[in-house]
């Protein structure tokens, strides 16, 4: 028998917790699915300071508070992928990668974004051994080692001072000559010994030995002119793009992916809400996440009981 | 001589903290006013349950951490009265009721609701003497003693919960025969003994008794019909309104008197911005409050250094 809910919520980041908190605090019987860990980008973040109240705090540790507070008010969490999400009749129906079929009065996608790839040769093949897309999963593998981050946003900056912690020696490639990222990070950077910063370069291919990064091949964005930098570790840090293709058959996405919602956090589809990172919006950081979700929970709140 | 900024933040509440926490971590010239003690609505608010990591928290604790983040990054704080915000060329002027005139290239109000009076006889005079708009703060006064909340959303029904620690019995009238608050705190309320909840009536008169409240006059909504109930304390919890009066000469307020702001919260005066209660929105929550005091400071960034 298919089971049903008043409330799916489709990840279990930051905004999908703060959801759960205020859907089962207002009573709603609500499923929150995570494909991963819960904490979402969280868990990838080695020291958060904008967390209104905490001054610095470990990702992992803010993101298991906030996964403990998800699931105090009754709210169940389930631990896998969601494929499909589709509306039948007044149902939204949720189709998971087990064959798990769930129905629900309304859903809120919390799924995020994912790390853009550098798009470069062998970047994929080499995922892993010695690509990485979190320096906090994988830094402690490049203790005394050279590694190189790319990209000129707060998430590299913060990313590459991570990196001093193991690293000998940190290269931060960026596309411009100034930093996109805010000014107490670009200070730290920049005054960092172990970190060399290689302006108006872009990567261009990954060189590997023994099949595993050994060197990064750059290119000057005016010149053109050519360099290799050895490296055993790359950390690309150039963007995102939105999870959302449980849904792209549906018309309220936006040209990148985005998920298009009004300000109750519904899309054009009655029922079906978006939160935190995974929509278009302006700024995407862990306490506008946690907002979208409390408002998309109150949302459906009034949606499923009025 | 005048003293300039580049960003002045009206209210140190949620909003106006956090705020202060993004504007001083991007580099910027930030003040904070505020009128009072830091923290806004949350000193008055017993126990917080939804802001996200924190299962509950008093909220005067969370007031106090956060406020300690709002100032670690090198905002300045004061505390005194703004009078009048106003546009002067490209400059933000800020008058202050003690004669204090300065300048920024940006503000932010912050400054959150005022609860609405009941608008009865007796109730300016006897504010302080029984007529009560902080259960938080003044709850301790009614131990063992009889108190009357009115209202029927979350703010009456929970502070009608915190005043059962100190008196003997509570009377929550409501004028409607159900609560708009959420579920959890409707149960507890009605499961609790000390509560007497009294449906479809309004307050019409207070009446005193050595210059303190000793009754209030009630109304059936339907029938008309009064009724008298002996009490020693009135809590009116029938909602806010928004402290704008800086800013009533401006044309950037609905015709409540809250904010009008677009989706970077900047309102129709370039350089003037609005965040949490204060705006006009669809939820106003703590965790709401400080994701607009982060973007309005991202946004205040990008309009200041760009």
């Amino acid at each position: 028998m298919d089971k049903r809910y008043e409330l799916i919520i489709v990840g279990g980041g930051p905004a999908g917790m703060t959801a759960a908190v205020y859907a089962s605090r207002a009573g709603l019987k609500t499923l929150m699915i995570e494909g991963s860990a819960p904490g979402g980008k969280l868990i990838k973040t080695a020291e958060i300071s904008n967390w209104p109240g905490i001054t610095e705090i470990n990702g992992a540790d803010l993101a298991f508070k906030m996964f403990e507070h998800s699931t105090a008010f009754g709210a169940e969490a389930d631990f896998k992928e969601v494929i499909k999400v589709d509306k039948l009749e007044d149902d939204i129906i949720v189709e998971c990668a087990d064959n798990d079929r769930l129905i629900s009065k309304a859903v809120i996608i919390a799924t995020g974004t994912k790390e853009r790839l550098l798009n470069i040769p062998n970047e994929e093949r080499l995922t892993g051994k010695g690509v990485s897309y979190c320096a906090v999963c994988d830094g402690a593998f490049f203790r005394d080692k050279i590694v190189t981050v790319v990209g000129g946003g707060n998430s590299a900056l913060e990313e590459s001072l991570y990196l001093t912690t193991f690293a000998k020696k940190i290269y931060l490639i960026i596309r411009r000559d100034v930093f996109r990222g805010d000014e107490l990070a670009q200070q730290k950077v920049i005054n960092n010994p172990k970190i060399e910063i290689i302006r108006k370069h872009i990567p261009i291919n990954i060189i590997d030995k023994d099949g595993r990064v050994n060197a990064l091949e750059i290119e000057h964005v005016e010149t053109k002119k050519k360099a290799i930098i050895e490296t055993d570790g790359i950390f690309p840090y150039i963007g995102a793009d939105p999870i959302t293709s449980m849904v792209k058959h549906l018309p309220i996405l936006d040209k990148d992916g985005y998920m298009i919602v009004d300000d109750h956090m519904m899309t054009s589809v009655r029922g079906i809400f978006g939160a935190g990172d995974v929509n278009s919006k302006y700024l995407r950081q862990v306490v506008t996440a946690a907002a979208d979700g409390a408002i998309a929970a109150q949302a459906v709140f009034h949606l499923v009981r009025e």
